[in-house]
């Protein structure tokens, strides 16, 4: 059974498609695609000029080697660079890119790429959406987060004051290069994180999946093939759901498991990243998912207790308890979660489970019982 | 011959349907049809709260009475006002228009109007757009080049440090009111600039319809049953090229008939308007491109006369001559055109025309001779 899950992801490995008709593209995985970066571009935006967007940190370790890979195809390149971190994904960055871009003088057949983590894809992506009412767009995620999430489906934007990706576009690329080499200098903080992401598709909708993970996360984390299946399968299950639900009508919503829980814990540390990243706080989110879905008594504590043990083995925190320093109390948490974007008039939608592998939108749940149950949490 | 015109423009007379699949829509035209504007938008977006945007001009004259409409209909709405002209397109005000949207707590399945000329049309689409990636939004069009050109199409967007309309987004409405009575209040300067655009409608496709506007234009200005007819004449033939051209690929340039030459003009005096609004511009440029048709012998002599007198007739300005003040020479306009937007790698773009309503893109004009063309326009 586990030979046969590594095979379909080997059988993937290279490329995934993303398909959504006209505005279909393919994700190419493996160590060193980056390398090939120039080529592959130059493939998908023949004759095309570039910017690229790249944040101070990725700048330093691999802006010189793209680069040069982007010079050995002849691609006329012009780099922007912004500051690191979550602060960039705002009104001034958007607008200062969409000055550069123009300023670069780049057409309406010209591209746009983003080299860097999801902060950087999501900034970029919104950028290229609406310079020129929207530019050929390439995404080159370098965290782990971003090559199995962010990066697929076509989501894009920025925070505004009253919250997180509040103002965007969904604008798809024409190609994503996701190189898992890039992601070795990765703090591992940061790959943990995105390795949350990895297990929620097992979680999701894999149950096969998630038992492969939970038998080869070491490889993952250490960089072997391993690492590109699970990127490969990850960005597959991704790419499933959209191309299904491209607006997020509907399936889409399962891929917030632990979301909902996950983004009022990040808000209620107000996105202090020493306390708490997205990916912990979806961890920590998912787990709740569980714990709640075990109190309406649609899993039993075994599923918990293995969903429990897998989080804790690769060091992903599984309890509002392992964020460091006070937490608000459940109220405040109601009252994020009331605010979410993903509230659809007043009624609380949640994902939920029946299982490893068997989540499920469960819509207007009540909110008295999501506040007893923190209430537990918060103090237990 | 002009019977049957008038019965044409007379069935599409109340509605004129904007194909376009699943984001179809209808355009709603006529003297009055404001009144009903909060029974029209709850029944395309039942239960919405809505964000009214609305220049102060436009505030003074008709906020109470859509105010009022959308009350009596049960419409919770909040009004959200930003300043008179083109310089309200700008990031600012993108910027504070989501904020107040995201701060009246408006969710995905609300809507935001646009009540105004195309400035605001342009700016709120943009917003709509973007605010959650897209709310549902409804344009009510209040001057005559928005009710017959802006509001049709979906093109949305602000100005850049870099030219006009270089930063926005694809977005359509859900629905369009075009009261023709509202266009009582409008300076004739203004319904002036708009006519522009309807006898563009003539000039590139529809020889009947510009024979109709030569009989009739009195009393499509005066605001008899006339004014809707050539509005909605004028939809429709906007939403013809939409539906079959939605993201400006090949047909739609036709509308850019008059919009090379008149969009450098309106860059070589500085976006003054003192000195040229948009719908002279467009005037002038229809002139200039039926003169260079001449030059290219497409047309004659006759057909350029009959153009100019139907544009002198109702006052529009139909020569460079016609700028007040001094404009500069011919190379800086051959720099504007080379910059312009519509320039495809380097190669000049023109819509130029056999006959009235035979305009056809051209791609690939020498510069050279559109250079000795306006040398002479300039000097003469
Ligand atoms: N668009 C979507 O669908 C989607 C989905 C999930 C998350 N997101 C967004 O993604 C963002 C988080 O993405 P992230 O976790 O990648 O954050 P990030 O982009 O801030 O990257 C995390 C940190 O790692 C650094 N970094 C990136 N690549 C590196 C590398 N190869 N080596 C060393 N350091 C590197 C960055 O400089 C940054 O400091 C959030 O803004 C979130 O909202 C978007
Ligand atoms: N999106 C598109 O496809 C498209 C197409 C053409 C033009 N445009 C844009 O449209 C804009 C120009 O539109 P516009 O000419 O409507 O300008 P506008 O919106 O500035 O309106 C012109 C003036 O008329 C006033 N006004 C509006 N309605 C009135 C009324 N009923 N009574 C009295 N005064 C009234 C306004 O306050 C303003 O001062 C430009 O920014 C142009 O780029 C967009
Ligand atoms: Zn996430
Ligand atoms: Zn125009």
């Amino acid at each position: 059974m586990e030979a046969n899950v590594a095979d379909a992801a080997e059988a993937e490995r290279t490329q995934v498609k993303v398909d959504l008709g006209a505005r279909s593209y393919d994700i190419k995985i493996g160590r060193g695609v980056m390398d090939a970066a120039g080529a592959e571009i130059a493939a998908v935006l023949p004759g095309a000029r570039l910017a690229v967007v790249v944040d101070e940190t990725v700048a330093k370790l691999h802006q010189k080697a793209f680069s040069e890979s982007l010079n050995a195809a002849g691609l006329e390149h012009t780099v922007l660079t912004v500051p690191s971190g979550e602060s960039s994904k705002c009104f001034r960055e958007f607008e200062r890119l969409c000055d550069e871009v123009l300023a670069a003088r780049l057409e309406r057949g010209d591209g746009i790429v983003a080299l860097g983590g999801g902060v950087v894809g999501d900034l970029t992506g919104f950028v290229a959406s609406a310079v020129r009412r929207g530019m050929s767009f390439v995404q080159v995620p370098t965290t782990l987060l971003a090559q199995v999430d962010s990066s697929v489906g076509g989501k894009t934007g920025i925070n505004a004051r009253h919250g997180k990706n509040l103002i965007g576009a969904f604008h798809q690329p024409a190609l994503v290069l996701a190189d898992t080499a890039i992601l070795d200098t990765l703090p591992i903080r940061d790959f943990r994180a995105g390795y949350a992401e990895v297990a929620k598709y097992g979680l999701l909708g894999d149950e096969p999946f998630f038992r492969w993970l939970e038998a080869n996360w070491k490889a993952v984390f250490a960089g072997g093939p391993e690492r590109d299946q699970a990127v490969a399968r990850s960005c597959q299950a991704k790419a499933d759901v959209v191309a299904a639900d491209e607006l997020e009508a509907g399936r889409r919503a399962l891929l917030n498991l632990g979301h909902t829980f996950g983004h009022a814990l990040e808000a209620a540390v107000s996105y202090e990243t020493e306390r708490v990243v997205h990916g912990e706080g979806v961890s920590i989110g998912m787990m709740l998912a569980h714990e709640f879905s075990e109190k309406l008594q649609l899993i039993d504590e075994v599923t918990v207790a293995r969903v429990q043990k897998h989080l804790t083995d690769v060091g992903l925190p599984v309890s509002l308890k392992d964020v460091p320093g006070q937490l608000p109390p459940a109220e405040t948490f109601m009252d994020i979660i009331a605010q979410d974007k993903k509230v659809s008039r007043g009624a609380l939608t949640f994902i939920l489970t029946r299982g490893v592998g068997e989540a499920f939108v469960e819509k207007g749940v009540d909110p008295a019982l999501v506040s007893d149950f923190l209430k537990e949490k918060l103090e237990t």
